[in-house]
């Protein structure tokens, strides 16, 4: 039908007036793309998108006839209550699905959203009006910058190490800021199995930033998608639990645990920040029937198992990940070894310019997110970030194999 | 656990100072209420619910077996191809839900949401910035009034009478704001099966309305929630099929027809609008395995029918309360009588107020909605919506029963 592409006489009313209707964070920007021209099977270490053939389908579909058969009204029906979430999921957030030892939590302190892309964008919306600061970890996740931008708040990063996000560059930000009569209201954070940057925050590490946080009067939130994943019997407390809820603001999904199709994520806080969260919520609610499918797989004893299968399952990629760099990129590159979550993020040789390579990588049948993607400020052209998670060992091997001979190319290209 | 409620000496972060940090559109402001004060079973007037001992489970329950043996992988995955949705339930949308005689449109035209509700906030975040005008009908649905509250616009209500919007009302204001140099981006309206008004615009009206939009560069958004559950064969075009999907924004839901719990609904338009509504979703897009869902029950031949079996269910619950308004309502008051949807709109007799006579109403079990409710501007003193769509044909003579010696009371209290 009508398209812009066509212009048009008669027309009551002309696309091209489009710019003037809408609101500013909806203007298109120029920006990096992470979509390959044409189409073709490619390797992806793009998305950090789970292993599809291992998901839970007969579970699921037992979970499904449970709630049909015993609560079809509740289930198809609104949510009675309201946005916030179907109370028997909430529970079993608190009680199996991401447990916080020691911090007494009621369902009045867990939303249910949809995915943890949609807490995201309910937490910035609740929190950021525009010109406010949004302190970010840098790099960070892609989606939570695309996600705040539209909020048209200000970025303003802070330098991480191999141990996450620098507290004392905290500091010293939050000084400067204060000296010129700024306060920063948020500062998102990825502690644990960083995305993209692979780390984890040390226990001291995480007891200093809440201290700072608490003092400057900033809010926490702690992105947690991938913390269940883990590699290794270690196991950190949260900052929320460490600050046993307080001023710390938490997102968690089953999106990488079970599957992102069901569109299912949370998040938790103090009851006063939840009910302003609720209070900004505009879908009715996510699906209650697809929350109450949740609850009944977790009651049927699905969940735990699935995911000390898929720890081991994710372990195992990321080890022929590793491997496969050491052969084709060891002598060119460095890169983080996760103790968790889906990504290896590698720093490139000098010379080399991730936005070049994806380029020279589609052209080689093969997807990552150029660094670029996950800064603020426009750097990361040194850095790309590699998922491990939804390829098989031999894509792995094939994919790393091909980045080998592309860098190769690059670095003899300059 | 933490509440705002409890003070505490050692808090390294205090909820008190929760004010300071939100958002302005997310503090909480005083309004009116839809919640009783306690529990209790009360007779349900009040949201716009379906009747949920017809819904199809069995049917739905089947179309989730075939997803989940069919498609697994793509059901339970991201979404592909982004936020935009599922492309078989758009052109499912097309074909057979909601299909828009004489206008060529493709699935580029037509981008899947989280219920209408979800719809409305995506289209009014897209395009209004705060000051700008949105253009209402007084009355108009209570849910786009709070959803674009949130975008901090400034509503300009136009008035209606027995067939809808009044257009010389709108030319007027268009006008007058011409003469004051603004410019309103969109009108909000519901031409068909009005919430909660219960007006249909008759077709000369539809045509005159869309030629002054499109004369004065007026973006229409087109709520038709529940234009196919009719009680009578006159099926009017909608102001999308009319203006050839041209200037016009159309949302639909399967909420009414279907289930709620479904969390399904759309937005039609041209496809650089389409596309910059998508640029605006956060959430990683609506549930892919409900949506394949949808396909599925649509595909095995269950729709049709059962909304040709709903017209008749939601016509003989009109019918009871329109008669049970004749016998308790007669004397005092006047009432609309939709030829569709969910609601009737009541017209309450001189010196009886719609606040009061809710807390008379939740005194004596009952609820429905105010009219102040739907209105920006603090009027609808005058009138309450009565949905009979959830309620039994029982509990509609009851319910009314009672809403007349309310009236009553209210009018010796005069």
């Amino acid at each position: 039908m009508v398209d812009a592409a066509v212009p048009s006489t008669d027309t009551p009313w002309e696309v091209s007036e489009l710019n003037r209707l809408l609101a500013a964070p909806a203007r298109p920007e120029p920006a990096y793309t992470l979509t390959p021209p044409g189409g073709g099977k490619l390797i992806g270490f793009g998305g950090g998108v789970p292993d599809a053939p291992t998901f839970p389908v007969a579970q699921l579909e037992e979970a499904v006839r449970t709630v049909l058969r015993r609560e079809p009204a509740p289930a198809l029906e609104y949510l009675a209550g309201g946005p916030i979430g179907v109370p028997a999921l909430r529970q079993t957030i608190i009680d199996r699905i991401e447990p916080e030892p020691g911090v007494p939590l009621g369902i009045e302190n867990v939303t249910i959203t949809s995915g943890a892309a949609a807490a995201l964008d309910n937490i910035f919306r609740t929190f950021l009006d525009p010109g406010d600061i949004l302190l970010v970890e840098a790099p960070t996740y892609m989606g939570a910058i695309r996600n705040a931008r539209a909020t048209q708040c200000r970025f303003v990063p802070i330098p991480m190490d191999g141990e996450g996000l620098i507290v004392e560059a905290l500091e010293e930000t939050l000084a400067t800021l204060a000296a010129r009569g700024e306060r920063p209201k948020l500062l998102y954070t990825i502690p644990t199995f960083h995305n993209p940057g692979g780390t984890t925050m040390p226990l001291e590490r995480r007891e200093r930033l809440l201290e700072v946080c608490a003092r400057h009067r900033v809010l926490v939130v702690e992105d947690d998608a991938y913390g269940e994943l883990r590699f290794t019997e270690e196991r950190l407390p949260s900052l929320f639990t460490l600050a046993q809820g307080r001023g710390v603001i938490r997102c968690g999904t089953v999106s990488k645990t079970i599957a992102p199709g069901l569109r299912i994520g949370w998040i938790k806080g103090q009851k006063p920040i939840i009910d302003a969260l609720v209070r900004m919520r505009f879908d009715n609610g996510t699906s209650p029937f697809v929350q109450r499918v949740v609850v009944a797989y977790v009651e049927a004893g699905a969940f735990e198992p699935h995911v000390e299968k898929m720890r081991g399952v994710y372990k195992a990629k990321f080890e022929t990940m590793d491997a496969a760099l050491g052969e084709h990129l060891g002598r060119y590159a460095t890169w983080t070894e996760p103790k968790g979550g889906f990504f290896i993020w590698v720093k490139l040789p000098p010379g080399v310019d991730s936005v070049d390579l994806q380029r020279r990588a589609w052209a080689a049948g093969l997807t990552f997110v150029p660094g670029i993607a996950c800064y603020t400020d426009g750097s990361g052209h040194d850095h790309i970030r590699l998922a491990f998670s939804s390829v098989s060992h031999d894509e792995i091997r094939e994919g790393i194999a091909r980045l080998g001979r592309i860098v190769e190319e690059a670095l003899a290209a300059r």
